[in-house]
């Protein structure tokens, strides 16, 4: 499980920074994201996933969300994942925004030609974890997930079909809104799906994410830092 | 003087917009990047605009500068304008990335073939200030400038040889250093060249101007809201 750092910049006393790794799950070469706030100097630090939209890779979320002071704040480590498999030379998987490469869904495809290499829910589920695990200074028993879109739905299924295992999840305009709503106040205490009306106007994109980003990883730390 | 609107999301309760407009200085369409806080929707606000560094468009900023929140709080509109004229076909302007397209420098050219559409210089302290003064809910008496690298250079050069006519300036990792050395802790009340400490192990990336970015409005907003 070698990684190669790909980039590395600090960024409000910690870093920014993008490794590449050869995963065995999704059996191709992977980036993801990390950041390592000051705190991870000097200590095991909580892990915070994000997962991306459709389209997305890694730099989507490290570039555009803000998200950095507050995770510095908090003192979480935040790792963001690439949304597909990479390169895999799979008959039409370039030829939709919405299907194949940036669009993984975070599910185990069951069907050839698929099945070998998109097997996102098990890469973020187990892979991912325990490369992260092995290789920076975390706490495993402390991580939650969050994401956008796809990724909204990504984190919400990994949180509920794996109970326990997340501290806490979070959800930007999932896809599939009745999820949102309907387990969001039961579920999350509260959190997701109430007072909706404080985002009208705001649209998709990662202008609406950043300037939601430090409710949500305050949320988290809640949980992650208790 | 008509503005073409290309693109406008709800950020932190204003809006990020974006304009195209023909640009009589330099003789093309140039689109600008225009931050509206909420204050913005009942009454007059400062400008602070921000010169971008090398390469970049009006997007490099509003996407990866995470300077919303703070405009927002502080009830200052921000201006993000292109880096060069466009598309104007003079040959030999899109052979290097430090000159030419994406490379303005912010100075009026005085030679063939570029004096006619390379009049960044003009653009920044007559044409554009006019124009936003025209279209937005703007106090023309306050306005203020800071900038990165090539940008960095532009806004102290603009603010040095037009006194009285910007509030307040300040820059991120100016071309030339000296300049912001030596004439930093003088001319500016000891905010640029002071405590560069704090600085150590930053690049020259949008990660850098992230981690800082609150700190600089601050110090603009000490200004133009006094």
């Amino acid at each position: 499980m070698a990684l190669k750092q790909v980039s590395s910049n600090k960024c409000f006393e910690g870093f920014q920074k993008v490794f590449e790794h050869d995963s065995t799950e999704l059996k191709c070469k992977m980036k993801f994201g990390i950041y390592l706030p000051p705190k991870a100097e000097t200590g095991k630090c909580p892990v915070l996933y994000w997962l991306s939209g459709l389209t997305c890779t890694e730099q989507n979320f490290i570039t555009k969300a803000g998200f950095h002071q507050a995770a510095a704040e908090h003192g979480l480590i935040v790792v963001a994942p690439d949304t597909s498999p990479r390169g895999c030379n799979i008959e039409g998987e370039d030829e939709s925004w919405d299907f194949g490469t940036g669009a993984g869904f975070y599910v185990d495809a069951t069907e050839d030609p698929w099945k070998t290499n998109y097997r996102m829910y098990s890469y973020i589920k187990d892979e991912l974890p325990k490369l992260i695990n092995a290789n920076f200074p975390t706490d495993p028993e402390r991580m939650s997930i969050f994401g956008h879109s796809m990724g909204g739905h990504g984190a919400l299924i990994l949180a509920l079909k794996n109970p326990g295992k997340y501290k806490s999840v979070s959800a930007f305009a999932p896809i599939c809104n009745p999820i949102q709503c309907q387990w969001g106040k039961k579920a999350f205490g509260g959190y997701l799906g109430s007072d909706t009306s404080k985002w009208e106007g705001y649209d998709h994109s990662y202008f609406f994410i950043a300037t939601f980003i430090n409710d949500h990883i305050k949320h988290h730390a809640k949980y992650l830092n208790a």
